[in-house]
Formats: C-alpha cells, structure tokens, sequence
C-alpha cells in the first residue's frame, strides 16, 4: 500500500504536525512528521474531513434554475409546493444530487447522511436514485440514507410497506416525522420505526418539528423506546427544537438520558425558531452534531453544502466567541457528525480513515468566522481537490 | 468627461440591461444598452455598490494574529477587554482599518459610515487616525464619521468636550450610547447630543442595547427630541433590540413615528438577542439598514467586511425566503443603508453616483445565498477590482 506523508500542517491546538497515509488509513500523526517526498501543505490548518449528518439529497434543485421561495404557512402548504415543484423538474434526482455532491466534496465533506422520501406518489424512485448515486460517488463519499416519510408514516396508507422496502433494498436507516404532530398517533408511529428497525438492525433518525411540551414528552417517548428495544446509540432525533423551549431542569433530565442512551441530537441551528441549547447539552454528554438540512430545494434557497457555513451558523446562532466555542462548533461538523451517525473511525489519529481537509486559516475560530475557500481534501490518503 | 458602457447586466427584477456612465455618475441605464467600445459584464447581477452603515474601523484587528474572543459576561467587562487588547497592539489604528477597507472595497463596499472611540485615554487619537484614512482612501471609499462615547458620556468626564473637539475636526455624526443603561441620565445624554448636533449642524446615530420598556422608551424620547430639534431625517438609532421586544400594537406606534420623523434602524441581525422586525417596520414605512458592527475586534471575531455576508445573515435571521424578501434584504445592504446615512444619490438611476457591483448569480436570492467571490466593482464609473 502506498505511504503519503502531508507535512507542515498546524492542528486545531495550532501545534505544527504532519500526517503519514499508508493506504486509506492514516498511520501516524504527530508534531513535526514529514519525509523527503512529503507534500507541504503550507501551514494549513487541517481538520477531519466534515461529515454532513441530514442533508436531503433527493430534493436538491441545486445547478438547476432559480425556484423562488415558497410562500408556505403550514407543513402541508410545504409538502404540496415541493409535489409541484418536483413534478415540473425533469432533471433525474441522482443528476442533481450529484452536482451538489460535488461542491460537498470541494469543501471538504466526505461522508454523508441523507434522507431520502418515500411516499404513494413518489414509491422507491427517489430510493432507487440514491442507490445509483452511491455505488457512482462510493470512491469519493460515503453515502448512507435514511427512508424518509416526508408526506407522513401511519397517516399515509402505503408508506410503512416501502418503508420496510427501502430498508430491504440497502437504505441503513429508518425515519419517521413527528409522530404526534404529522401522524397524530404518536405510539403507532414510533412501534413502527421501532419494529423495523430491530427486525432488520437499521438504525433510527426522527425528525421532530413538534414544539414546547409535546416535542419533549415525544424525546421522552423515543428515549424508552430506544431503551426497551435495546438500540442504545442507533438513534438519533433531527431538530427537536422542543428543547430550546422547556425549563433548564427538565432539560438536564432529558439531556442525561439521551447521553445515558447514546441518542444523537442534529441542528440545523435556524434563527427565526427555538433551537437545542448545543453546549449545554454537550456539557451533559450528549452528542450533537449540525446538518444543512435541505439545500436549495423547495423547501428553501438556503445552503452552499459547505460544513464549514453550518459550524459558523451555529456558533453565529448561539453567539459563540470564544476558541472553545469554536472548537465545539468545528465538532459538530466534524467529530460530533461522525459519531451521531455511526462512523467510528473518524478524526485525525492513527487507524482512522485518512480523510481531512486543510483550510488556509490561522485557528479554529479564523477559519469558522472566514471560511476560505480553496480547501485542500484529502480522501482515503490521497488528494482529491486543490 | 470619459463615457464607458457596461452592458450585458441583469437587474435585480432580471431584465438585461446596460450602464453609461459619464465621469463619475450614471447618464442611462437601460434594456440592451450597449456601445461598440462597451465593457461585456457576461451577463452578471448588478446591484448598487453596498454601504456599510455602522462599523467600528478604529477597533479592528483585521490581519493581525488571531485575538480570542471575550470570555465577558457585562458590556463594562467587554469595554476593559478592549483595552487590554488595543493597549497591547502596536499596528495603528489607519493601518488595520486599511487593511479592512481593502476586503470592504473588494467585496463591491464604496460607502461606509464608522463609529470613532470618544474617551478620555484615548483622547482624540482614534478621530485623528481615521481622518487620515478618509484623506487617503478618498478616492475608493465615501467614509463618513461617528464621535462615539463607548465608555459612557455624561459618565465619564472629559468625553462631552472630546465629542464637540471631534465634530469640530469634521466628524459628522454625534453619536450616543445607551442614554439610561450607561449613563444613568437619559435625558442629560439626549439633550447633549441633540443641542451638540443643532449647534454645529451634525447627525445623529446612537448605540441603543438597552431592552424592553426601557429601550422603547428612549426611542420615544429620540423621536421626541428629534421633533422637537428640527433634525428629522437626520437621525439614526442602531441595534434597538427593545423594538423586538414589545408587542405589535407599541411597535406600530413607534414604527409610523419613526417613519413620519425619518428616524432610521440600523441591525447587525444577530441571532441569541430579539431584534428590530425589520419586515414589519420596512412596511410601516422606516428605513432599516444592516451593518456589520464590529469586524474581528475585540468584541467579536465575526465579520468579513462583506455586505453580500450581512444581508445573508438578515435574512437567515428572519427566515426570509421569497424573492421578496431577498430584495428586501439586499436592500438593507445597498439603498436603504444610503438612505439611513444620509446618502441621497445611491442607486441604479440617472444622475446618481456610478458605484455599483456586479456578481456572478442568477437572480436576487441566488446572490444572497451563495454569495459568490470574484465580484466586480465600479467605482465612479471605473473598474476598481475585477
């Protein structure tokens, strides 16, 4: 296997270190390593490759013409622009996804984890889409899916039987919405996910957009299930925004117990609504990680697919400053990311993929508060960009 | 006088347009302009160069080693930081805010209105350095001036003499600092600052963090005293987060009177705070601009001196999503922020000042969300970057 050492690189406790690469592996990692033929990085400050956690790469319009904002009120005014929205779009999905897989890797995302619908109307299409999708980008990114109910689980007869399709095809993960809010039977929709998933040892990814107390008794309800059904770190919850807006009290207990469980927090750290409070939680163990969520769909024209944005709208949405702070915002795109979604061999130290990205920035808080382009990536051992 | 077309633009309603320029100013823009000698913009998004309508160049460590933010938890705690920060650094204050105009310039700013630390240990020093700047930036950049008191005015001795000393030099706005949070004297603060402003013909921009009732209040009495001063049109008040703090019916009262009296709002659109409804308020007839506010000072590390960056953060921050309201947003970064400092021959029309900038995106909302690099820009009708 061949061995490639990257040399003069500074770390993110700004500690000048090289990095050797024996095949997709990295071998060692410590101050001042080089060799003859090292390839000098500069002086770059060089982090783990950034892990996009809940992205929806099947909706994305991105490379297409501009599709103006919606002027939705509701979930469902939502849902039904996107169905109009798609069904005008004549570009496959694995077309568009892949154009925005390419500015992900440009900016120094290697692995990913997208939701992808299933729905009546929309059948295995976009499933199959993203299977093509990953065996063409397997060299390049780890894709890994999550079937997602977007137009509803139980209350949309036809969706549970391609759920369990989805998961019979390869897709690694199983998804549910607001099982109050979007099903209205909470227990039915969370016996479900929670069935399939120990039935075929998927994992487990919720988005809960439901609010204030009915958000926090459903974490509570998902945190039992995860515990009875022994899925203790397979699950995670995307957005909850339930728990920016309960008592710190009630937070702490529900907090410890999602760190207790293992059970992963995703934000996509919006400003206009409640949020999780990220440190807090951290400081209670659990592990949260930022997501682009939609990008340029119609859904919303927000996203670049670039991680390095999300740390910095993060840390801009809690009024991060200090080099903590950023450090904790690059781990929520970086380590943090890695770890809500199951890849445990991520981060720069011996026996881990050799996958990072070296970005022309002086610290952790330089490069979060500038985001430079012209990023260096290096995937399994060898350069890919710059 | 020289004569130079730009042709081949798009609007910001998308029609393909071109720009004479005649010397400094605008002589036509128009469908298809064009000329045998014109200058081809590949069919670029033009917009009003941007204006920055509230930054702190006297403060910013832009290009200096990495300074990490503040551990502060009181707005005194951050003012003693400051201190210690700029009491250890050896780069002038020109020097560094030079080096910002410069990013400011690049990224298509040709206006900028900076708030200049008043205080008894500074003296007139930073007023002085920021003269020199103006004197030798003149040609690039439109800087305009604000005497501000951050550590207090009636509060701390000596600064009341050091305001009318600056206007006196040719700083053209007095500025203010939270009348009652920090001077404890809120109609002694006001009454300076409106009698100082009268006497020698100044504007008016004052720094409003104060919350609630008691924030609200004071722009009561701003309207008032501007009433009562003859300084309608005259007046800025920048953060005044109170106005997010009240209920809808208070704020449409506050908002019509800001409006009949020209008062203008100033917003960095920060996310962990309640800010003005800049929407509602633009609809009640006030002009909101956004700012940067401090530039990788000791405050904040944040900030890159791109507009483009802070109508991003608007509209991120409100969750603007139609073309709509991407206008809007770009609106806070060019004509609206002319308007709030007193700038009245801004924009895309004939006769106004040949400053504006050309970005490499599709429509309005494609500018503010990918904000792409590479911009040109026109300064008095010639190509200064690009």
């Amino acid at each position: 296997m061949e061995t490639i050492v990257y040399s003069n690189l500074r770390d993110i406790d700004g500690r000048g270190i090289g990095i050797r690469c024996r095949g997709p592996r990295i071998e060692a990692v410590s101050p001042g390593l080089t060799a003859p033929d090292a390839v000098d990085c500069g002086g770059r400050l060089v982090l783990p490759a950034f892990v996009e956690p809940h992205v929806h790469l099947d909706k994305t319009l991105w490379g297409e013409d501009w599709v103006p904002g919606p002027r939705a009120a509701t979930l469902r005014d939502y849902i039904e622009n996107e169905r109009r929205v798609l069904a005008a779009n004549t570009t496959p999905p694995e077309v568009r996804a892949g154009r925005l897989l390419s500015e992900m890797l440009r900016h120094g995302t290697t692995a990913v984890r997208s939701h992808v619908d299933v729905a009546p109307d929309i059948g295995l299409a976009h499933v199959d889409a993203m299977l093509r999708l990953r065996e063409a980008w397997a060299e390049r990114v780890d894709l890994q899916f999550v079937a997602f109910p977007q137009q509803g689980l139980l209350s949309r007869p036809g969706t549970a039987d391609l759920m369990r399709e989805a998961i019979a095809l390869g897709v690694e993960t199983v998804g549910g919405l607001d099982p109050a809010g979007i099903d209205g039977d909470p227990e039915g929709q969370l016996r479900f996910i929670f069935d399939l998933a120990t039935t075929t040892g998927a994992g487990i990814d919720i988005h809960l957009h439901d609010p204030g107390d009915l958000g926090a008794w459903q974490v509570e309800r998902i945190a039992d299930h995860t515990d009875a059904s022994g899925l203790a770190g397979r699950v995670m919850i995307s957005h909850a925004y339930c728990l920016g807006m309960i008592p710190m009290d009630r937070l702490e207990r529900i907090g410890r117990r999602l760190a207790d469980l293992r059970i992963s927090l995703m934000t996509s750290a919006p400003a206009e609504t409640a949020v999780p409070p990220v440190a807090e939680l951290v400081d209670l163990g659990v592990t949260v990680c930022c997501g682009s969520d939609g990008i340029r769909d119609a859904w919303s024209p927000f996203g670049t697919g670039d991680m390095l944005e999300r740390a910095f709208l993060t840390a801009y949405r809690f009024d991060w400053n200090t080099d903590d702070d950023f450090r904790r915002a690059l781990d929520c795109a970086t380590g943090a990311a890695a770890r809500a979604i199951g890849i445990a061999d991520h981060g720069l130290r011996p026996g881990a993929r050799a996958d990072f990205v070296m970005i022309d920035a002086e610290t952790a808080g330089d490069a979060v508060c500038r985001r430079p382009a012209g990023r260096r990536v290096v995937r399994r051992g060898k350069l890919v960009t710059g």
